[in-house]
């Protein structure tokens, strides 16, 4: 580990490929600068003008970039490179601080942003107040293509929410933002071409143009390709709202308000859906300047193509034998409409047929061995599957899934080499704009290290240490992952203090897509304003519990700190349950949590008395312990669309009593 | 009272003049769709649709405005009202609640905005979800001129800060923003004519011309006026770093970055003094379509005009007795070049003189004396004495302040119309744009009721319980008052848990501007990290303990509840110093807060006995009594520039057991 070479900890994410600890730290106040050194260019030094305001705001020191300073970070970029980002440019940077200065080297623009992050990341508080430790550093990403795919058409994502989240992405290296714009519940981008797009597919609710042309500027000034996709030719709902005439059935057609896979498709069959295809994406391709175009291509469902006599009659004359062939058909034909204007297709896994030719990309959902087979038919692809950050799965889950490893193992270095990287998805039927954010960081961070740092940095104690210091940073570039949070719950308790509510909320965790799904219920008008919607993916403070119990078990008499704060907690989750429970007695959402609440005053009472029989050297009773142990086992099971997360670390108590 | 016939109480504020609740409830739910009725108007449209959103993000209802939906709030303006909102103009609206819908009518525009705010404060959690229960309402406000003044110059406040404040400000009724844009220590407003202004006198922090356009637009959405502020003849040093030539004395001049009152001043001696003012008040004057133009003119230093040979040949040879006459002087002449382009002067009350004409506006923020004077003397006036949101007063003390008491009470009918209302000031010399939310927010709620609700709306009990949760409610406007604290202890703990400090931080109050100029080492380029800058003006978690404790003393064995409270928090602050000392041994921003967090454990364990002594019914020992009333003495001498609050609440056992 690096860290330990520091006095204070700085906490790097991703962490770079070599950091070298030196004797000494520059200190930050009032006369920090930073300045271009090397050739003048406007859109860095607007970047480094950012990346100032954020050091100010992260140390609460003023940096006004007073005339008569001298600069303490120097910045050298060789050459500004391309003026849009590329795929596989150069990305890296070498960073030198010393207690006189820091200097950043970079050959392009895109190394010097993430300098300045890795930068902003070394910031750390010590009894001289705000330094950044003496280091040299170099630093490259391992993947080129490092992304974020947001759904902002089942729910909608405000423009700052988008452009929130970029700033976040930058801060951890980030460099493609897949912009998910269409879906049967939403179509989301105004089209001047075909205004009933976005009128009757949007509830009003749409990028404009110039939106669009705002975040794709804002993106890059960030070191991040934006990739629209428009999923076709299913997932297409809304699109038939307004244009009935390209579907496959004749319509009409309503916004799509239930989630899951609906059947409605587009007509393969007719020339007119080619021309209008060709005069979207002549629209749609001119306000995206990335050279790759996303078609979607997942869960296209066969009924209505089979029976369409129209479209069996197509099929039969172009010799298609299924769905199948007819949708690579179609694939063919839009590929060809791409590459009319420049563009590379990219789809889902489902895209891939021998037909198309081999420049596509395939971004595989389905499992990793589907990319393994795109790249031994020599297609590229990047991986999602095991990154789908709606499952709300472990930061440990997502972190332990490398693009190389699983059905990638046995491929040859020249397909290995068609593998680019990864994308986590965060797909919305779950999901508001108001705790997006939460849904993506800080666990992003780690799957941002994982395609970024070395494939042998994999040790997780050190990712979740590194991971939640990262989340509290992430702060001051504006993500909401943490502030939305005191707001959520005070909502569900009327605006009555939430302590109650919040002692119970950070002891359980939300549920993801799968379970939510199954429950049955849900449409893109059900309220978002459950604890199961602003409860965490995975809670920090039960890991700090678990990890404080395996050192009390291993260690019964040596871990007083570990001890007291585990008493702490107990306790406090004894003593919760009566206030919430007339906490509850006003609030119908808070109606469901009483057994939850229950069941955490349990564990907490279980905890002390186990804490107790630790310390003492005791081992619990056997009744005790088989009671607890059938009442855990119990408390397992999801309530409330929650996990009581608070089970892990009584549990851990427990083994050690049997 | 009108919220005891409520099931539930809704926090209106400002409150309404007329509220006669009826029975019954209108539920919230995904159909609900609000709707103008009358004429079309597009503007009204548009806050319609913000004001559903909101209402959609304070429920976590989606409200996507469903066609098949009937409107479940309709709008009826009779007449759109002026296109910009006008001083005087009816502000009044009707509000009629039932279970099957809710109409609101208005006779302008301005009043329908103020009824939608109205609307969404009814909003309530009950047994059933969100519902608005049955009311009729009567409304219109007291005064005319509501405002707040915002210093944009000392601080920098970005664009969306200004933003997010304007929504907060219609929120409560509010209907003037009046923007503090020039100082000593900065010019804040890109001007074309003068580039020199913002290029040698902003840091490069200052709106650009777009930027006043767009505040404007947005305020004017919101039914608020701007009303800029360019201080002058003193407050002028930012001025003359780019030309010198404007001042009295040869220069150079430098940014100032110190606090407090300059001696530089604009040489009124000179012609080209009013050449350079016609052609700048030319092109602000077309920026902002308000007809009140502020000149500030305040704290204007005779010395270098008393020592300026030119100047005083100038005095002499116009009849100039003093630099008061000279500032008159000036004053006149600039209000020519206002009427010249249909602008009213306003300036601070120094502008009185009876060489002005009656038309100008006096704003007093030395007194109620001046206002007076100033009315009696045929001046319109404004108060803002008493409504210094910097000096961290509490809300009590502001909502005490009426614009008709005190020296305006000996006023006649006709004299006291002069008085159009008053304006809270939020000067930014001890506020960053990270904590100005929380210096402006709540209180200033309190000063909206004072200038719209009627005189005899003077309950404090009242006032505080409905701002406490009108603060709540006013986070869904984005305001950040709440949002930012977390984050700024965060960056005290350097990232580390911050639960002790929040503690410590609940019980303090942050000091104002009096105190913290005293400490004489405050600058431009000070750091503001410290707890005083994050620690809140009112603690509301003293102030429920407070009302506990008198709960306790009055009846010690019928307040259980109030009892519990106290116990449960004496006993944290008791606790919570071990761990407070163990967090501020690693962190130099929280070493000057020892002492306080000893003070507060003594005063947990100091609460924990007098709570056993009351409920016992035996009166706590003298000398305990003396002992005890020797230390909250002492800690009531603020320390690190902080008031400890928790003082009060034992000070009230203290008391009973004496």
């Amino acid at each position: 580990m690096i860290s330990s070479a520091f006095a204070a900890t700085p906490a790097l994410m991703p962490l770079p490929v070599t950091v070298r600890p030196a004797t000494g730290k520059l200190t930050l106040d009032a006369t920090f600068k930073a300045a271009l050194v090397s050739a003048p260019d406007a859109r860095l030094d607007a970047a480094i003008g950012r990346f100032v305001v954020r050091l100010s705001r992260q140390t609460g020191i003023p940096m006004l970039g007073l005339k008569e300073a001298t600069p303490k970070l120097r910045i050298e970029c060789a050459r500004p490179g391309s003026d849009y980002p590329t795929l596989g440019e150069d990305e890296s940077y070498t960073l030198d601080v010393t207690p006189e200065g820091a200097l950043l080297k970079a050959p392009t623009r895109a190394g010097a942003l993430h300098g300045l992050e890795t930068f902003a990341q070394l910031v750390t508080l010590t009894q001289d107040g705000f330094v950044v430790p003496s280091v040299h550093i170099e630093d490259n990403p391992r993947f080129p293509w490092r992304g974020l795919m947001m759904d902002s058409a089942r729910h909608w994502m405000p423009l700052e929410v988008v452009k929130r989240n970029l700033d976040a992405m930058a801060a951890v290296k980030l460099n493609v933002f897949h912009w998910h714009l269409s879906e049967d519940q939403g179509f989301r981008v105004e089209s001047k071409r075909f205004p009933m797009l976005h009128q009757e597919g949007s509830d009003g609710l749409f990028y404009t143009q110039d939106d669009i042309r705002g975040v794709v500027a804002y993106a890059r000034d960030r070191g991040i390709r934006v990739v629209p996709e428009f999923d076709i030719p299913g997932h297409t709902q809304a699109w038939l709202v307004g244009y009935p005439e390209l579907g496959t059935n004749p319509g009409p057609y309503e916004i799509g308000r239930k989630w899951g896979v609906y059947e409605n498709v587009l007509d393969p069959s007719r020339e007119e859906t080619y021309a209008f295809l060709d005069a979207f994406f002549e629209e749609m391709t001119a306000l995206f300047p990335d050279p790759y175009f996303h078609i979607g291509g997942d869960e296209v469902v066969a009924k209505q193509w089979n029976a369409s006599a129209r479209v069996q009659a197509f099929a039969k004359q172009n010799n298609l034998k299924d769905a199948h062939a007819i949708q690579a058909y179609f694939n063919q034909r839009v590929q060809k409409l791409l590459t009319r204007r420049g563009k590379i297709l990219i789809g889902w896994d489902e895209v891939l047929h021998p037909d198309l030719p081999k420049d596509i990309v395939v971004q595989s959902w389905r499992g990793q061995k589907s990319l393994a087979d795109a790249a031994t038919q020599g297609y590229r692809g990047i991986l999602s599957f095991g990154y789908y950050l709606d499952h709300l799965s472990t930061a440990a889950f997502h972190y332990a899934v490398d693009p190389l490893s699983g059905d990638a193992d046995r491929l040859a270095p020249a397909e290995k080499a068609r593998i680019l990287g990864g994308e986590m998805c965060m797909w919305a039927e779950y999901t508001t704009s108001e705790m997006v954010d939460s849904r993506i960081w800080p666990r992003a961070a780690a799957v941002a290290e994982r395609l970024w740092s070395p494939a042998a940095t994999r040790d997780v104690d050190s990712m979740y240490a590194r991971m939640e210091a990262v989340s509290r940073g992430l702060e001051w570039t504006g993500v909401q992952h943490r502030a939305n949070y005191a707001p959520m719950l005070e909502r569900m308790t009327g605006g009555r203090p939430t302590e109650p509510l919040r002692v119970l909320a950070d002891a359980v965790e939300g549920l993801g897509l799968g379970p939510r799904a199954r429950a049955g219920k849900y449409t893109s008008l059900t309220p978002m304003n459950r604890l199961a919607d602003a409860a965490r993916p995975e809670s920090e403070s039960v890991r700090a519990l678990e990890l404080a119990a395996a050192k009390v078990v291993a260690d019964p008499k040596g871990s007083p700190t570990e001890a007291a704060l585990l008493r702490r907690e107990f306790a406090r989750w004894a003593a919760n349950d009566a206030r919430f429970q007339e906490l509850a007695a006003e609030s119908p959402l808070l109606m469901e949590l009483k057994p939850l609440s229950r069941d955490l005053a349990a564990l907490g009472d279980a905890g002390l008395k186990l804490l107790d029989a630790l310390e003492k050297g005791q081992p619990p009773a056997a009744a005790f312990v088989a009671g607890q142990t059938k009442e855990i086992t119990r408390m397992e099971k999801p309530a409330a669309e929650l996990n009581l997360a608070a089970t892990r670390p009584v549990k851990l108590l427990l083994k050690a009593g049997k």
